[in-house]
């Protein structure tokens, strides 16, 4: 019979990624994961997650992927397509606090380490530009500005995200991605 | 001992493209692909590609790239980023003559039908976009404008790409990339 164990996604994800630092993400198994997540069984990490790969991007994901929706279809309607974007950074940045920022550094790690991991990224970073290019249409913004500016958000945010996480800096990732969508802005107007 | 093989390599890029719309990608082995390829031998075949994966894109990727890096040094020094782009996209769509549309379109859809091929073409393109890049460079249009400015010349190749792969329509490759880039020229300062 299930039972209900408290922040137990919170606890898989946090366990994974130990483990892929300890022992990389090739030597580490579901049942793992689970143990270490404070005994819980392969059953509750499958009833969270498809697979090992998921663990790390699932949950970012859709929650990433629907801040950035909202915040778009909440932008005033004078807001060019741009300013919309940058709503949606603030949006997902925000969620980011502080004491993320060593769980971060270390999640950029293992994923830099593993063409698997690097490749479900890159399925997570595509997956958050369409999200904002179907919200932007939503507005009216045709193709293809739509997903010009959904594809220059995602670039400033990974960029801002590598800055934030890897930095001692004390600059916020809703500031760092502000400034490099500010930018992406000015060189594009240089590009004749 | 090593024999010349007139085209050999040719040959096995159009011998692994007939197997692999035949027969599918995964269910098709290299002697195979050497077999049909006009009774060559595995040993060349692995003269000339890696592996299985390369053999529909290795040759390609270098000569595109190196094609697109030429023709950005040789654009006149007063062309804007986006002119230098246009240049490599032009130098790189004239190898594609309408003889080799239908080779393009079965190309395609192999493509499209196989993950770990769709890893490999987003490989190259990445590949192509860095050779632009690095072009511009060369020219003195620094970060991120450089970047930028070779990532929509990389979309624009592609877009065009599957346009004239897949149409009966007479325009060419070149003019088709053309027109693209420009739509994506008008859309970026559209975005605010």
């Amino acid at each position: 019979m299930a039972r209900w164990e408290p922040n137990a996604r919170e606890r898989l994800v946090r366990a994974a990624l130990d483990l892929f630092t300890e022992q990389g993400y090739d030597g580490t198994t579901v049942n793992e994961i689970a143990q270490r997540a404070g005994g819980l069984t392969k059953t509750t990490f499958f009833r969270h997650f498809r697979d090992k790969r998921e663990v790390l991007f699932a949950a970012g994901q859709e929650v990433h992927s629907q801040l950035m929706v909202d915040a778009i279809a909440a932008a005033p309607d004078s807001a060019t397509p741009l300013q919309a974007v940058a709503a949606a950074l603030d949006a997902v940045s925000a969620t980011f606090t502080d004491g993320r920022r060593e769980f971060s550094a270390r999640l950029r790690e293992v994923i830099a380490d593993n063409s698997e991991l690097r490749e479900r990224a890159g399925i997570k970073r595509a997956a958050l530009a369409e999200a904002m290019t179907g919200a932007l249409h939503e507005r009216g913004v045709p193709d293809p500005a739509a997903s010009l500016a959904a594809e220059l958000g995602a670039r400033a945010f990974y960029q801002a995200f590598d800055l934030w996480s890897a930095s001692a800096s004390q600059q916020s990732l809703a500031d760092l991605a502000r400034q490099t969508l500010d930018e992406l802005r000015a060189a594009i107007a240089t590009l004749g």
